[in-house]
């Protein structure tokens, strides 16, 4: 287990605790990061139906997952084998019979048929076909809407996921050394990523690397017009541009980042507008203390870009920490207007500034912070400057 | 764009005459892998909502997501201006509004409001809060469910189909040759995981490697007792053994397949359960001829082990192809009792036999295959054994 036993207590007493104040008795967590965040549990088991089941009354919650998943239940979590449920394989891909009516015979057999169930309407994990299942099995129980309910107990970091992060960002740091090392005229864009995927698992000497829950995103040439794109077998070419965004992870904590290259001397127009994004960046970070919102942070970065002529329509950044396909982002807080959340001390956020032009590509850089009693911390020591390679 | 427009167009017409023969009018399909298969769309967007639809009348499909992703949507797929549709950023992780709204004021605009739609009700990508925001806005559509219509159209392979996942398979022969020559006593697994990575990306000196839909699964030790587990930086040690799950990619169709290796002599068990396996997935190719049906050919699996007195629960393979996070399961056809979806030419699948023990670990092999006039063919070459390193 990456974290003691009375750190999950605390997340499954703060867990019962937003239940209870939105009338729910059971909720069914089926989002592998929130599965992890209360358990522990992790393993690539999240392409069919689970869930992490937590009742106001009962001090553990119930796993219920595929069979042949249950030794790697016992593995990563403090579960007891009572709280341990496995459906039978022939609900795979089966189109008459659904997993979810094992989970309803498994809820009712605890005397939890009738209560009032949460579940979020919007986690991919729990589809439409899921909802439906469980309600007609189940129909003397009241089901509540909960959108992302344990996502925003996450928001908070302990000081132990703190620590973690920090770990991962030794990770992130190994990984952009090797991105401005390994990118040169002549080398396939995929033999780049064969290094960078190497120094992301290898991590470092103390300990290794994850999976990033996201492939690394390369766009490059042509391609940074656009920033989801990963790579393709093309080499690099002299006069290109080349980002490259992807997390060191450490037991399932991503710390993010987007860095650039570009080999030869750059145009003008990419020089003016990194400066730009990067005194943005700076007047955004200098803006996350605590008490400041969301949408003032986002303010700061507007102004100082507004001087340079420059627009951006997409937030800032968003909430970091445990993450799994597809992708890290916590879904709570938003760097935008609007967004009042107010930064607090040990909150985790990525603050990524990318301008995209459909005429010549784009700009993009990020910082992973967390907020202290003084400011922004940042999480990983990498220059934020065009890497310029000649 | 990967296969010519003709391809397309086919694969299009298809998807209209399976929509016709449900009722359904407009399709809205959210599976990456779907929209891929459809529209040549490859961009790691698949995190917020967006979705191909596809109408009975129109020749074109329209593609609506993030408006940061639509230069994506020009480089990859054949899709003209007036179909790319973006929706506006301040509804990215938006608590009061969904993205969805957006896409009923299109359909409403397009006179596509008060049609049959159809959706996949067990598609990760639409949420209950999907169908639920669309069905509140368009109250005088009619939704029908269309469980996996696209993937149903996806489980016959083209010969251009098939000869990208025989490229493919290079690539799964250039990882498992650096799985074996890697391992060894005293290398952390992680760092082992980095040189599979590289293979994976890297690819062959003529096409170049994409990346994996599911994290590289390597079990080892006692970790052997469930196939789902990645890695830790726990170090190899002699007498474990060690397995990895994991697929060579070219353009987004997987090729996976799980190979073994031994650090030391392999105690008895291990090699006659091994042996076991290896003599049952023979069996059950030998089965895998057109006419036969999947559950004929999970019968000889079944008949060959029982000799040993060996039985598993969890069915022997699946479809196979084009893949996005979380699973490269086309989520169509089992081999196992009971599917008596019959085997025709062009068919790709994945056999995987793996039995899993909570005493002594497990075994698990695994084999990729087409289906020819003449039986099964393996996508590739890598012997089926335990490597044993001494």
């Amino acid at each position: 287990m990456v974290f003691d036993r009375d750190e999950y207590r605390e997340r499954l007493s703060r867990c019962r605790k937003a239940m209870a104040e939105r009338g729910i008795e059971v909720l069914i967590e089926s989002d592998p990061a929130n599965m992890n965040y209360l358990t522990g549990y992790d393993g690539w088991s999240f392409y069919y139906a689970q869930a992490v089941i937590v009742t106001l009354e009962d001090e553990d919650p119930l796993w219920i997952g595929r069979g042949v998943d249950i030794a790697g239940v016992r593995l990563t979590t403090f579960l007891t084998e009572e709280n341990i449920v496995p459906w039978p394989d022939h609900l795979v891909d089966n189109a008459v019979n659904h997993p979810m009516e094992f989970f309803a015979e498994q809820l009712s057999a605890r005397g939890l048929g009738r209560k009032a169930i949460g579940f979020d309407p919007d986690s991919y994990q729990f589809t439409p076909r899921c909802l439906d299942v469980l309600q007609a099995a189940l129909p003397n129980a009241r089901f509540v809407v909960a959108p992302r309910l344990v996502n925003w107990l996450r928001v908070l970091k302990s000081e132990a996921e703190i620590k973690v992060m920090v770990e991962a960002a030794r990770i992130t740091e190994s990984i952009m050394r090797a991105f401005f090392e390994v990118v040169r005229p002549g080398l396939r864009e995929c033999d780049a990523i064969g290094e960078i995927y190497k120094a992301q698992a290898a991590g470092t000497k103390a300990f290794g690397g994850e999976y990033c829950c996201v492939a690394p995103l390369m766009p490059t040439g042509e391609g940074t017009a656009t920033p989801h794109m990963t790579w393709s077998d093309r080499k690099f070419q002299t006069g290109e541009a080349t980002y490259l965004e992807t997390a060191g992870v450490r037991h399932r904590y991503h710390v993010p980042m987007v860095r650039a290259v570009h080999l030869g001397a750059p145009p003008q127009q990419l020089v003016d507008t990194s400066k730009a994004v990067n005194e943005g960046i700076e007047a955004a970070l200098a803006a996350a203390r605590p008490g400041n919102s969301c949408e003032e942070v986002e303010a700061a970065w507007r102004k100082a870009i507004s001087r340079y002529s420059i627009e951006k329509e997409s937030r800032i950044g968003y909430s970091i920490g445990v993450g799994y396909p597809p992708d890290w982002g916590e879904h709570t807080v938003s760097l935008r207007p609007r967004d009042k959340s107010v930064l607090q001390e040990n909150m985790a956020l990525h603050m990524v500034c990318g301008i995209w032009d459909q005429d010549w590509g784009g700009v993009s850089f990020s910082e992973p912070f967390h907020v202290s009693s003084n400011g922004a911390v940042l999480f990983a020591k990498v220059p934020r400057e065009l890497h310029v390679k000649q």
